[in-house]
């Protein structure tokens, strides 16, 4: 297995251990506890909390964005797992500021179920107020009358950035919990995967693909896409994407949107600019205009080769609370 | 070839249309020529200039760079291959300000020769004056008697954070040049490969290497390294790795250094972290502290799996000049 690992078991643990050995001023522990990352940003004490949990082999994607303006606290599983109930529940209360807790996270099953356990006990033993935001942003996982099945993709930067410049005004739980549905309510996420990951406890690919072939839409644990296809060119790549986007959520003319490329691991930045400039090209053309993009890695699946497109279209609203600053060790948007 | 692009010949102009559609704001072309970047923050109208160039292939490096506190401008050639003369020329003029240009560069025989001829034509043709720093950070890519050939690789990013942060406090050239010399008098880098890139005009491998193996020591263009050896552990990486250039530049206890940890492209974030964990412990049993760490693609080889550490030993001089803001699309280094 070619990874640089020391043992398999190790591999959450000791990608911690080097965070928290990175960032110890930025980020910390919850009492020692390697699974759970808290922010040590200075923020307002009046603050409505936002937490998430996934499965570790994501980075920057779940970790990355606890921080200012952003997340309150992060929990981790093993790779591709969901971290227990109970390791949720002691994130929440650890996080609690007295004001509610946003929590906010990925249409994963196991997820789900642990985080509905963990908001009971937190509002039943420390009455703590919850509310749930499931991001289910990836168009490819199921067709439109059956959004609700849809898995949660990159696009829940975008929604992380979102519910954080809300929490940072001030904003009710019911605020904050509002305007993160209303930027998933208008994002859209589609990706392309040219080769499979490796999950270290499993040592071989998750999946195997033709050295001349591509997976439209597949799922960033390797989720079956929508199907195989030949090598396609980074322009006919942007072109599929942001037709299945579109025709999912219409664009028209005058409309303003963030984009947002995400590698997917492996895939040189060069090849996501190429993309990207296809998308803007597009976009131009029909008159829609682009607010702060994003390209580059925000949601990997470790060494996986691929991309995905993110498109939001903006509202003053989401406009707004983009603009909010916004920084961890592994996201800066600020404006000075 | 398992690449996101159109065609191998629009590799590099379509990578920076991509850039110059997403950032227009911050970064520029000279003149609508694609192989050209200027910074487009607001500076001082003082300042000594600061330009580098090389191949393509290596993003961030050397395009991403290009920002407040660090590069006036940059020039590429196509993939891994030095750009022209005259364009590096056409560069020094656009952002010479009067005040001198610090030409910093990778120690590689076209760059060489190009930077050269290109500091000749401004100096004689436009009465610019240059000075050349060369970057020979790679203690792999010769032995430390003839560390006069030795290749630049990604300490470079200090040499351009140091020299820049010199260039706005108000430096000049003279002293803008020494920084970026005494920064570069005091780290060193080496890496390794767990896999090959694909130049795209070529369309396969650069290099083969087992299932089972890993390269010591080997080029950012997949130059020979020092051995072929059997897959090791992150930290037996991170440990030899650490000797080699401790060895050829020894650390003592009390000092002070800041540590890079540099994925070549493939290799995802979690085993950066398990390595950089390795070297923080290493570093704190010799009572050593690590200020400032980097860990991330700061100069890949496109899909190469691999990474690189750099050590560098700070000064207050050096601390200094790292404390100084820098940011551009693709580096933001801001204390608030």
């Amino acid at each position: 297995m070619k990874k640089l690992i020391n043992h398999p078991e190790g591999f959450v643990k000791e990608t911690m251990e080097g965070i928290v050995a990175a960032y110890g001023d930025q980020v910390k522990l919850l009492d020692g506890d390697y699974r759970i990352l808290l922010s040590n940003y200075k923020t307002r004490e009046d603050k409505v909390a936002i937490v998430t949990a996934g499965g570790s082999g994501h980075l920057p994607m779940f970790l990355g964005y606890v921080g200012e303006g952003l997340l309150d606290g992060c929990c981790v599983g093993n790779v591709f797992a969901s971290p227990a109930a109970a390791k949720m529940a002691d994130m929440i209360r650890a996080c609690s500021k007295g004001k509610g807790v946003l929590v906010l996270f990925g249409n994963y099953g196991g997820d789900k179920m642990n985080f509905e356990l963990a908001c009971e006990t937190v509002e039943m033993e420390d009455d703590i107020e919850t509310k749930m935001v499931i991001v289910k942003d990836d168009v490819a996982s199921a067709p439109k009358v059956e959004a609700d099945r849809r898995r949660g993709v990159a696009g829940m930067v975008y929604a992380f950035k979102v519910a954080g410049g809300a929490a940072l005004k001030g904003g009710t739980l019911a605020e904050v919990a509002s305007a993160a549905q209303h930027a998933l309510d208008n994002l859209r996420t589609m990706g392309v995967a040219l080769s499979s990951c490796i999950v270290p406890q499993v040592g071989e690919p998750t999946f195997l693909i033709a050295d001349d072939e591509m997976e439209i839409g597949m799922g960033i644990h390797g989720e079956p896409g929508l199907e195989v296809r030949k090598m396609m060119t980074a322009d006919e790549v942007a072109e599929l994407l942001f037709h299945k986007i579109s025709e999912d959520m219409p664009l028209v003319k005058g409309d303003e949107v963030s984009v947002m490329i995400n590698g997917l691991g492996a895939t040189p930045l060069e090849e996501q600019f190429i993309v990207y400039r296809r998308i803007h090209q597009i976009l131009r053309e029909k008159g829609i205009k682009i607010y702060m993009p994003h390209i580059g890695e925000y949601a990997t699946s470790m060494e996986m080769a691929g991309l995905s497109l993110t498109i939001m279209k903006l509202t003053g609203e989401l406009k707004g609370l983009l603009d909010i600053n916004a920084r961890s060790p592994f996201y800066t948007n600020y404006h000075l």
